[in-house]
């Protein structure tokens, strides 16, 4: 077993990647092994159980081996997960080591403000490029990707295999871009619109970012907070 | 009942303001019931039967009267829900309606993106000042937001009371800000760092925004929906 901590998922020679149709609610914990196994991978960790998973992560031992079952057996008995492998077999359940390219729809505050954060590069996504409408964004540069004209998109797609797009564009805008991505080949929207798309589920993958209800979520708590002082 | 079709609530003069114990999930829905009422009232519709809502929002009527009855009955049997009124008490429930202040710490890209975005003044929240450690970023001013100095915090929550605080600050200093921000008496935190806050939660109410897991869970769907074809 490979003595190294780094943060780059080691190869796996084990079976051939099974991403079987397991429950939306389990694919939605996925992210958070990652970010656990991570830091004890930082932390020089090499084995943990799913009782000491299960204290980190606030959720129940049973919980994290039913989990973990659904992607194949991962743990030993008594012996526990291996952290390097549990890691490397989720970052390629979720794509990390997919090689996914991306493009960014729209080059206003928070397009450009995800562009610069390591976030894509943390998870294995490559930015291709920044897409917008303004003549006077066209031809600039935001870190070292190169703001395009919308115009460009569909030449640019036959050039550059693309899976993803973000889309930070006015939602007035949403559905008729969304199509036209669609048309060129990309699979997956990550939608800060607030505007709801709507594809068949098989055929294009849409994650709608609704910030604003996080924010009017801690508003009620923090009334409730509030009130009962 | 008055007629008018604007976004901003109608202030209630029925019963005083209940903000039960209701589950996180209820809650969590909430926003979602916000978004979907001030599209009707956009629309001009005066009424909405709990059978359409689940049509627009694809949840069935039984868990949206089951919601909704947490709050009180908002309800008349065979007669629906009055938009305007069901509008008005999920603002207020929420906390659109209850003046709550916010700072934003940390002046980069997130941060001015997020102070440039209309989505607090949506939601009824004040954003009263940015903080920062940055000599260069201190004095300049985002929008009408004027960036202070970390150090004059405290001086700054003596003067004008606040609520809420987004946390767009590096991670390495996240535990120590948010302490030091509960000191001065703020009982909200936005977290975007990505690191785990721990505080009690009658206390303090944290909402963490991971934005890497939704890209995550966007990569796992794109690679099932690849994988398939």
């Amino acid at each position: 077993m490979s003595q190294e901590t780094n943060l780059t998922p080691m190869r796996i020679q084990a079976d051939p990647l099974d991403r079987p149709n397991v429950s939306q609610a389990v694919i939605r914990r996925l992210p958070r092994y990652f970010r656990y196994l991570r830091e004890l991978i930082r932390q020089g960790k090499m084995r943990v159980s799913s009782g000491e998973l299960s204290e980190m992560m606030n959720v129940t031992a049973s919980q994290i081996r039913q989990d973990l079952n659904c992607f194949g057996g991962f743990g030993q008995q008594g012996y526990g997960y291996n952290v390097n492998y549990l890691y490397a077999r989720i970052c390629e359940l979720l794509g990390v080591s997919a090689g996914l390219r991306t493009v960014i729809i729209g080059a206003g505050d928070l397009g450009r403000a995800l562009v610069r954060s390591p976030m894509f590069e943390k998870r294995g996504v490559d930015i291709v490029a920044m897409f917008d409408v303004a003549p006077e964004l066209i031809g600039k540069s935001v870190g070292d990707v190169v703001i395009r004209d919308m115009k460009t998109l569909d030449q640019f797609c036959t050039e550059v295999p693309v899976d993803l797009a973000v889309l930070t564009l006015p939602k007035e805008s949403v559905m008729e871009v969304s199509e036209q991505l669609v048309k060129n080949g990309i699979r997956g929207l990550w939608n800060f619109t607030g505007r709801e798309l709507d594809f068949p589920e098989d055929q294009v993958a849409v994650e709608n970012v609704h910030l604003g209800d996080s924010l009017m979520i801690l508003g009620y708590r923090v009334c409730q907070i509030k009130e009962k002082k």
